[in-house]
């Protein structure tokens, strides 16, 4: 589907090991204060000077996490690094560096290693943040990538998922069901290329779910924004696996329980519209679909008037004492209990 | 061959991805003062108090790294702590932190994993270095280890790759050779095991080597050692891919050239017979092995006294200027140009 028509093949076992790593990651610019010492060494220095450090890592598998009949290398680059910007973001931290391990089968060509750090290239570029290590080596079977985000804060900043109090507010930033949107499309469209390679597909349609998938942004504008607002959640994640499944981690941690309020989820239009194509509820693409990397997080009620006016940030439910539990208010105004993929009714 | 003869074997799927991280994560001990928040949020939170962080990261493949037909996993869990700590001590720091991320395919029940984690949580203790996070998901495809090691250091303890310096003593610790040996032993046991599966091997005699292999120590105690006998290396590197790659790794970073004495590089004796058995060139093993994890550092000759009786360190080369090249000089007092992989004939 996505393929370069006339590609260079090197393979890799004309640079070497050491002379693939070289070639990877020899122009890498190191720019964060932080970093001491990057990449040519046993390890990476870094100086936090007093600032707590943040850590947060991550492995994609290829087959299991990612399907590269259509994503392009690039894209995926650029994914594992924003999968794990978005754990730091989500301590409300800032981060600053990361390492990128990569193992990868003897089918890949050096061009193709080259567009995969392309892709984590950019990525480091444009969320500020130094590549100062890592590991390549060989496997025998597909593509595995190992991420590890490393970031810094003031102690007074950090953000845990334990600190929901009752009578919260639970906030999500963007809007949500995109990215597993974005896969179904992708993944019929493989299937019609599979019966017909020559079918030019149309997906102008589907561009903001597709990139919803293919290159998610990590919330690193939410912290900041935040700063700027005055407003320290109380607590917060960062959706990875789902709305559901990430509310629970919440309540769980905090020790709380919550209404989610159904007709408060924030969705785009496009989301609505693909669902009814694909004959999908658009709730259970919100409460179970991940991927989205958008921040959740709960805040205190004197808060609200800084965030309300904000298009960033929609308050989607409130936090009640646990025993209440965790539930969804439907828009017929039903108390369903939350599980972490999709629901069951709640009982008694 | 080393196979429990009564296994329990309960599927991944029974536990699920978040039983499974809980279930092989629930008794995990914070220890370090600077862990302030390990496993259970987006990502670990660690205060190093002014000191430098340091960091260094690696991946581990079966099939490429590591054969589980003779590699027991608690050993390979250990080996995999190892293989990174010993980077963190190459810079002359100390490791306080590692994230372990493991991929695996369902063939792998979850006792399995309850061994590699004994090995992982067996090395964390001893080391004492707490484990602070990770990912655990799925692999279409065997078992896949990546591990990130952290730890600090004051600036002017740290140990760079960079710093020989003409007339200084290259030293290295304990003894070389041993792992690739071991690892010569056990691949020999597997193919006689093909043909039949019931001999006994006994493999008392081979004990050093197979322990070099399957259970290598990092020499945590060589940074201690140094710090006790007041000595700085000027350089050091820890040898993972066989003595000859390191010692140009040194001199390429320092911009120096060496000689390196053939008669000097320390053998175990079981490494000279088990040479002699599988009639391999002990200088050749120990050049090229690898995976010994022993310390290769340089030092100023002034400090020669402080560690020549120490049983521990052997000085078995000497820094020269760049132009004079690296080269082994033999026992027969030739001088050899060292390659990365065994060596050739010196031009000139």
């Amino acid at each position: 589907m996505i393929e370069d028509k006339n590609p260079q093949r090197t393979p890799l076992s004309e640079l070497g090991e050491f002379g693939l790593i070289e070639h990877l990651t020899n122009h890498i610019e190191i720019k964060q204060p932080s970093t001491i010492k990057g990449i040519g060494d046993d390890a990476a220095i870094l100086d936090f000077e007093g600032k707590k450090t943040v850590v947060s890592t991550d492995l994609l598998v290829e087959g299991i996490h990612f399907d590269l009949s259509y994503v392009p290398l690039k894209h995926l680059g650029y994914k594992a690094v924003m999968v794990n910007l978005s754990d730091i973001y989500a301590m409300n931290a800032v981060a600053s560096q990361i390492t990128v391990s990569i193992a990868v089968s003897n089918r890949f060509p050096v061009e193709a290693l080259e567009e995969l750090y392309d892709g984590i290239k950019m990525a480091a570029k444009i969320y500020d943040v130094d590549i100062i290590g890592g590991d390549t080596t060989s496997s025998n079977r597909g593509l595995i990538i190992s991420v590890t985000a490393i970031g810094y804060a003031e102690e007074d900043e950090i953000v845990y998922r334990d600190g929901a109090k009752e009578k919260d507010l639970l906030v999500v930033s963007g809007d949500l069901g995109g990215a597993y949107l974005g896969l179904q499309v992708l993944e019929r469209e493989k299937e019609v290329y599979k019966v017909n390679p020559n079918t030019q597909p149309d997906l102008d349609k589907y561009s903001y779910v597709i990139e919803r998938q293919l290159k998610p942004e990590a919330r690193k504008d939410i912290q900041q924004l935040l700063k700027k607002l005055d407003v320290k959640p109380t607590s917060m994640i960062d959706i990875s696996d789902g709305l559901s499944s990430e509310i629970i981690h919440l309540c769980k941690q905090s020790k709380v329980g919550i209404n989610l309020y159904e007709d408060k989820i924030p969705l785009d239009p496009t989301i609505i519209s693909t669902c009814e194509e694909f004959s999908l509820n658009s709730t259970t693409v919100a409460l179970s679909g991940g991927e989205d990397y958008e921040l959740l997080f709960t805040i205190n009620q004197d808060d609200y008037p800084k965030i309300k006016a904000n298009p960033n940030l929609t308050v989607i439910g409130h936090v009640l004492d646990e025993k209440s539990g965790m539930a969804l208010v439907t828009r017929a105004n039903e108390r369903i209990e939350l599980k972490a993929q999709g629901w069951n009714p709640m009982k008694g």
